[in-house]
């Protein structure tokens, strides 16, 4: 496990994800971002699918992406994830992609809890909060 | 306007729509079906969205494309639509896609009216199909 | 597995590949077709990327999907996969898509081999037909 | 015309650019952003084709996006693009994007021109960045 990080997710580039470039286009990198993101999640009770159920939603306020090699078809990639800076309905993730050795990518995403219906901001639920505080607590 | 075809829609090859085979991907003409067959519905009353505001769906139950001459980046194309064989809940598109004189692809899909909530089929408001079919008895 | 079939990939379904009906959208299908059939080719040599490299290329000429059942986000899918109807440059797969024993969608997608450049139609390699006829050949 | 920007284009949200939270999936926005860039640059000789066909490619180093409104199927939206910060190899995106009167997300994007073949940056070409330098100088 690379240094800072507690959670990794693995992929292969599909073939539907390159362009006429000849490598992954530039707005695969944010749905992997989510895939590591719901990964990340699905370790604790429900992850994403039970904050729906429960009538939560999690908005995307903002995304960054520095693309640093360029990803090719049928590359095996690592995705690693961590989450922090929870503070009452935000939090944030932080990615580094790699492929071997290679960084391929890195990025974070900021996010906001919201209920499902109204969409207005609403605090963490406990639960997930501590889960995620006591995965990061073991980062080395 | 093709005989046969009373509509068509006009769209420009999108870069992230191609792969590294340096053409457009094969999943992206049934995006380009599905815009055609919404711009197609769209010109009675609210089309799809209004469908949708009525607390019906239109399911796409078969898709089917031929693809006949790679399409690029930058391309022109206009998407010819018709819709037909309008039977209780079912209905049904053709398309072809043109880049001047020449196919690009042609293909048909198939749907179904259903209650938005559970997905029984419905049978199409007597409105729509009127207009449909009013809309095809004009095509030369 | 599946009684006819002799291969399959397993796919998770990713929140990107739904859309506001709740389900996956109509294109996602050919995604996944295309997936199983890069999957079910890589068992032999180096499958579809040593085609690649051997400077020939598979072109999609006709793809059909049959939509059965709505797949939703984070479903665990099965995606079976054969390949048969070998005649000079073209072949054929066919697919079906399963959540547990529930069929999902099926459908067959029509290929040739081109060469990458000029992208004429090109004897699919002895050693790649060998390999599908000898793979098609186990099953029930 | 948004004060500080000469440059927009319009879009309307495919049905196939939502997500299972009924809203445009966040990765699209980059897909938007480059269909801005695209038709900023189609206005100089002949665009960003052009610089492919003289055998330079457009890599992107870096994305940013942040996302102020959710975007919905069927929306209008007008994507304003500038560019700036050219220097040597390097220039830069800024994008608004607007529902009417409304803010739907603004973000950014950073470009290196780069030889095809070997990807090594490469001076953006004398013709491009002065036709760049006179559409901005005339922004309000």
């Amino acid at each position: 496990m690379r240094p800072g990080f507690t959670f990794a997710t693995d992929l292969t580039v599909r073939f539907s994800e390159t362009d006429a470039q000849g490598v992954v286009h530039n707005a695969v990198y944010l749905v992997w971002f989510e895939i590591a993101r719901i990964d990340y999640l699905a370790r604790f009770r429900d992850g994403y699918p039970g904050l729906r159920a429960d009538g939560l939603e999690a908005l995307t306020l903002e995304a960054h992406v520095r693309y640093r090699a360029p990803a090719r078809f049928d590359d095996r990639l690592r995705v690693y994830a961590r989450c922090g800076d929870l503070r009452g309905a935000r939090f944030r993730f932080e990615y580094e992609i790699e492929r071997g050795e290679e960084i391929v990518a890195d990025g974070w995403t900021a996010h906001a809890v919201v209920d499902a219906e109204l969409l207005r901001p609403t605090r963490m639920p406990g639960w997930l909060a501590e889960a995620i505080r006591d995965a990061e607590a073991t980062a080395e």
